[in-house]
């Protein structure tokens, strides 16, 4: 389809709503505008709406308005709480509708604003953002996607200009799995290295220079995490870096170095546990990926 | 200097100790040889020195004569208490040698080990091994070195054979400053990954298939982490992954998700309390890597 007849279609195709206009809503709007979509946009606070109306959008008085304005409605706000107060101001107009949650939130309520649309006679798709809003319309922002399997291959199409997309399964909370988990990770791994620069920088290191090298150590982790991951999945241990009796060795030193320039040590701690009774169940000669086994709560 | 000139080379260049041959010791030992070095190993266990005598080393008796054989000695086991007690066995041998201790172990031993070394007549460097047995001799294997610069400049050209070499200084604790670190967060992120593992395994998904998906994002990571660096250099936060104001709004998301799955929450909440500081000190505009404000301890 070109642009121009997805500008003129008369059934609907190339019309999209957006609900929610921060940093973010703003950019997923921006998005479609530029890529020729006819954009209805609404944001609680109407200021907001001004320069994606200057670029084209349309700019609707209600969330009701913005929705019976488009067949697909995409909803970006702060927080879940957030989705359901605008929601429930949207009264009837959601019936027929697909509905595209991007809203940050768990997978309990992306099933929970599933069954709010299913029972008002939408189709609910829910996705998450995994990346910056300036970045936006490019491929290396990832959306996972997940719900209605019937609605999102309707409107993949459009979907698609917004980034890298991926379908995660029927279950509406998927997408929202895999967000919590690598957005888990990404906090934990940037916690973890503010951490190390306190360390660095109480040792009178700089902290630029140990970051060009320890960036070349980071981009390294892929092959050895995805070797990890084999282990785990098949639960055969080898020495990945080397054997636990040998890696325990330095957890004493890593903890009291650590303690020493008043850094944390809460995880340290915890891998030496993890460490400890490994080798005490006789795994000693198994690597780091079989810590695995002891994480249950 | 071809290979056949520091074989024969009566003034001892080309001549190297290796003391202990645990997997790395005998890594490096084997790297000597195959480089054509003339090389003596010793092992408190003499079983192990077998298959390096078979390749070409000298297999001495005592740790003593291991040192009394060439002008280099490196001492890699098992850690710092080890590095004590074959160096109480070395007695006066030691003198007029260069110490290359590759030992795991923290600064503070490092600088111990350098006062020992140095009351003794001889010059110490510090070095620690950035990878895996298998690697050693490939540049990508590093070893962070620190101590006596003299003897680390004269000595160069041999330790370069092990793989990639840098020099961070005088101190001798510096090279176990950088691998405490690198070590640190390297269990850090890898623990983050397993717990991660857990997550997505406890929520039905395929921890490999995700790995994969990880693994890309990981791959992301060192561009921010350099400019994350620059942040806490300078001072001055911009909003990184987004404002404090709008991150924060998903760690109840994170902490709760986690918990109905019963994976661990102690960073994510630490993360969350930080943020909340920050955020209630007036800094909500600023980036995740403003935190790094509130590490003391």
């Amino acid at each position: 389809m070109t642009k121009a007849t997805s500008m003129s279609a008369a059934e609907g195709a190339g019309q999209v709503t957006v609900l929610g206009l921060g940093d973010m809503g703003s950019a997923i709007a921006r998005t479609f505008v530029e890529r020729g979509f006819r954009t209805t946009v609404w944001n609680r606070t109407a200021a907001k709406a001004a320069p994606l109306a200057d670029a084209g959008a349309t700019a609707a008085a209600t969330a009701a308005e913005a929705v019976a304005a488009s067949p697909l409605v995409v909803v970006c706000l702060l927080d879940g709480a957030a989705v359901d107060e605008v929601l429930a101001s949207v009264g009837t107009a959601i019936a027929g509708k697909v509905l595209v949650n991007v809203t940050s939130g768990s997978p309990a309520q992306a099933r929970a604003h599933e069954r709010w649309a299913v029972g008002r006679g939408a189709q609910y798709i829910d996705g998450k953002v995994m990346g910056d809003p300036p970045d936006v319309g490019k491929p290396h922002v990832v959306f996972p996607f997940s719900g209605s399997r019937a609605a999102y291959e309707a409107h993949e199409p459009t979907l698609q200009v917004l980034g890298g997309i991926a379908y995660h399964g029927e279950d509406a909370g998927a997408a929202a799995v895999e967000f919590m988990a690598q957005v888990g990770m990404g906090f934990d791994l940037l916690l973890g290295f503010l951490h190390t620069l306190k360390l660095v920088q109480r040792e009178g290191v700089d902290v630029a220079a140990f970051t060009d090298r320890l960036a070349a150590s980071v981009a390294a982790y892929p092959p050895l995490l995805t070797s990890m991951a084999q282990a785990v999945k098949s639960g055969e241990y080898g020495p990945d870096l080397g054997s636990l009796d040998v890696q325990a060795a330095l957890m004493d030193d890593l903890i009291s170095h650590r303690e020493s320039v008043g850094v944390e040590a809460v995880r340290m701690r915890e891998v030496k546990t993890l460490m400890d009774r490994r080798i005490t169940a006789g795994h000693g000669a198994q690597g780091f990926s079989s810590l695995f086994e002891l994480l249950r709560k």
